[in-house]
């Protein structure tokens, strides 16, 4: 079928190049020229037959409501628009409501694959109404992975996003997961071969995953991650399903502690160690590091002697 | 080969099951006669051909070491001892000096697989001598899954157990993920199955692995586990796993949450809430329930009127 | 001076006896007729001399917007509002731009204390302009307890609730502290009094505090807390300080965990824990606890022998 | 009474002195020639009275058994060894074993109070048998707060630095809840000062606390805790909090992430977050940074665009 695709980033020109091999008319549109194959939105819908035209949007978040804006303006009845992004579920609904107005029909679908999708197949969890899904159906089915699994219509407008929020959650608790345990192995000692043992987790035990398959790939190219810096940004989604936890009063705590690892990561000074170092000094005349000081530099209170080693 | 297996539940029996399809002759002894080759450890000995005797050993972590020690009268100079069992892995260095004495060389060996393993191999860590491991090889070549994966040596005495006293914190914290995240989905609402959003995670998504193949299985049998209580037990590893962590000074906020979840689990009261609960009745008059009472009881703080909702 | 005063809660009706013993004259209102000086707002906005009138609204967040649209039709320009209740600090700014349309001043004041306010006074944190905070100087002066402390103009129109929210989530973090510590001493037994022991830490330890001084007066009336369930409420502010916590990326693993506590001893079945179960009887044949039995009853796995003690 | 005090550092110095104000005859000993009363062990014990002679040992939790070792020898029937530092209580019973064999009487006594126990009193905690206590009551009198808390005999051998330990436990996760409150204030922006804030809790509101107290000091010398790193010690008691917790299945999610906080602000790159950015990169070619650049730098993956900003 047709398709009109707004966004062709590494997710949306992956799922462009996905959909031309299966046989479908892929007209995309990117702020970058170099990549977009019309010259804007008017002129990528000019592009796509009626009905219905359909067009999904692969766009940052902040920027899925003036896209979508437009798009509304250009389309109309029994046209669909997908949001395809990481979008945050609450706004779903209403942005349907308001579609709904001018008879688009909306459906928000969470995507899962990173940049293997191309080959793999996305992971694709859609929310919205049963008659909107069939009509993009041809395009869930060529995105997703072959076989049974991969394709989920999760429920009416934000059940989409909300399953990939969760999902995503998940994801956040699973890599801090393998990393503690990483780290554990490295710091300890015991274990020869930190990469060796990763790698012998890949068959046969009950923690193999896809996951542990990248993560071993990572060693494999740099055995003890020394290339990296210990420093991992996070999406929202993370944050969002904390959000949702609180909202429905449900323990998350592998998940919250994750996304605050995260956190103290991007800190080159966590604000509350200082608070904690002020606070030792304080009771114990503790010796506590200066702020500009090398990592073996500390100094002892003014006016005690070296400090007991215990926090008395 | 010829090996003696001392231990024939879920796991030794599925073990020895394999190794005989391989064909090995395995002499299996259990304290259940039911399962048991032999009348006794003497009998199992009798029956293995030396150069070298070898025995693996798979019970309970509190009955290794009577069990290795009766072995170790009666093998000798060159002869093998596995521990194969989720032992804690501070015995082993000690245990294979003690083995080492009588020229019994030992080998601690880390088995993940559950009752899957008997069809799709076991994945195996061992700690001990290169030239010992190469005894015993065959035997792990069986247990192992086809292919490349699913055995490490993975260091000295020690490493074997180690790696997988890790590999089941991380397992830990993996299943806290799932669980969070499913309880997330069900408590929502959002989401009309859950089920099937599970299901469709299993190719495409990141967070595709085997745990999340057994979950969706649980859930056919169960689709709310209204048939199950929440109720987890732990069984060693993850608690020696945050003990290694704190030891060696390596954040595992994951990891030991997931255990405290467990812990939290099995508590009909938790008594840290109680004071919680007795804290806030003390300053703000807050409400509390009654120990005996139903979860709808609650009774005001006498002489008060009926609680404020808020926390001041 | 005068002052509404509207809700006679249990946090109310003590400020009003605090004030009027301070000599100010107070025209409380409340639903409850037996705790109202007035018929309705309308009558206590009449008994209160202009120049300016002063309204302070003390009631549960769900009410405060009601109430203060209600107030706001009998109020004018330079009379003034304060929000003395623990309600969200996000709608404070827009509540105090939608009151200026009027000319009425807004503040709003986070309230600490509890029962014991009445005689020790109350801490208050409050949030808006200078001018208006002059205003009410003299009521804060009575409502904060004697000496230097208990008081800050904590910045603009919202500032007051955030401080107070923060305030409370610290509370909740350091009420699980005790609440772990109590745990653990009753758990191990080496402590042959635990009462006596928290009674010995009010003087001389690090952890001295009022919260401290309130769990022994607990432990006085119930040495073990026998008489109440391990069933704590939350009420909002922890949530809001979490929330606060992802919006600006600060690790707050105290205050979640401890909060997450609560959700926890509010479920009779933890759904996570079912889904912990579920997982580990699909790998390992472990035993599982059905949903109907009581404690001591497990169940092995369909079709196998009683399981193995380790997690394998 | 008179009494030998081995260690004279911070904690014994000052114990030295409020014993000495008390009317107390103590002889102090430290490796430290200035600040020791006698040049040995030989020479403390020659210069106490007999009917009993007790030596307080105040040394660090390595010293402590060789340093007890060599009083053992010094002493006899009917003597007390105190140790007062932040020692294991797993040793107490087994040294105090080994102590009876010569008749020598043993108390182990958990001692908090910093720098400030000078003035202020120590609150002490003590383990051992109740004749013992008896002896050295005059002691624990004088060291004690003036009043009626700061002492406790909370059991047998062991009991005291158990209780200790947990107060440290407790201790850790109470700074770490002001710690978190702090950084959230700060970083938030609506409150415009944080430290005056702090400072009006500390009367009226349910946070007050000695804690706090310390807190503001801290803060009224340096506002923004910019000449402190942020960077914290721990001691060992709360590492051996969260080992007792895991044996005794008791959940202490804020304790010990309290402490997996400070473990962390000692990782200039922390290695487990190496890991996770590796595995975003992986699926996602999300950008990393270099562990040589500067904060700013960020690198995309080889042969991608410019990174998505979402985690899909």
């Amino acid at each position: 079928m047709q398709m009109g695709l707004v966004g062709l980033g590494k997710m949306g020109g992956n799922m462009r190049e996905r959909l031309r091999e299966a046989g479908h008319t892929i007209i995309g549109y990117d702020t970058n020229p170099e990549l977009s194959d019309v010259e804007d939105l008017t002129a990528m819908v000019a592009r796509i037959d009626r009905e219905p035209q359909v067009v999904w949007v692969m766009v940052p978040d902040r920027v899925v409501d003036p896209v979508i804006e437009e798009l509304a303006g250009l389309l109309g009845e029994g046209d669909v628009i997908i949001d395809g992004g990481n979008s945050r579920w609450v706004h779903d609904a209403p942005r349907a409501r308001k579609l709904a107005e001018k008879g688009i029909e909306y459906l928000d679908c969470g995507v899962s694959g990173g940049v293997w999708g191309i080959t793999q197949g996305y992971a694709l969890m859609v929310g919205g109404e049963e008659t909107t899904v069939a009509k993009v159906q041809p395009i869930f089915d060529s995105l997703k992975p072959a076989g049974e699994f991969g394709f989920v219509h999760a429920g009416d407008h934000g059940a989409g996003h909300f399953a990939k929020m969760v999902h995503n959650g998940i994801e956040y608790a699973i890599m801090q997961a393998y990393a503690e345990g990483w780290e554990l192995l490295e710091a300890a000692g015991h274990v020869t071969s930190v990469r060796e043992t990763f790698n012998s987790w890949r068959e046969g035990s009950v923690i193999k995953s896809w996951l542990l398959d990248l993560a071993v790939n990572a060693l494999n190219e740099d055995e003890h991650l020394d290339r990296l810096a210990g420093y991992a940004e996070d999406s929202g989604e993370g944050r969002w399903t904390v959000e949702a936890a609180l909202d429905l009063a449900v323990p998350v705590p592998a998940i919250s502690n994750a996304l605050f690892a995260r956190f103290a990561s991007r800190q080159d000074e966590a604000p509350a160690m200082k608070m904690i170092a002020a606070m030792r000094n304080q009771f114990g005349g503790h010796a506590v590091k200066d702020a500009a000081a090398g990592p073996e530099h500390v100094e002892a209170a003014p006016g005690e002697e070296p400090a007991h080693p215990a926090e008395q």
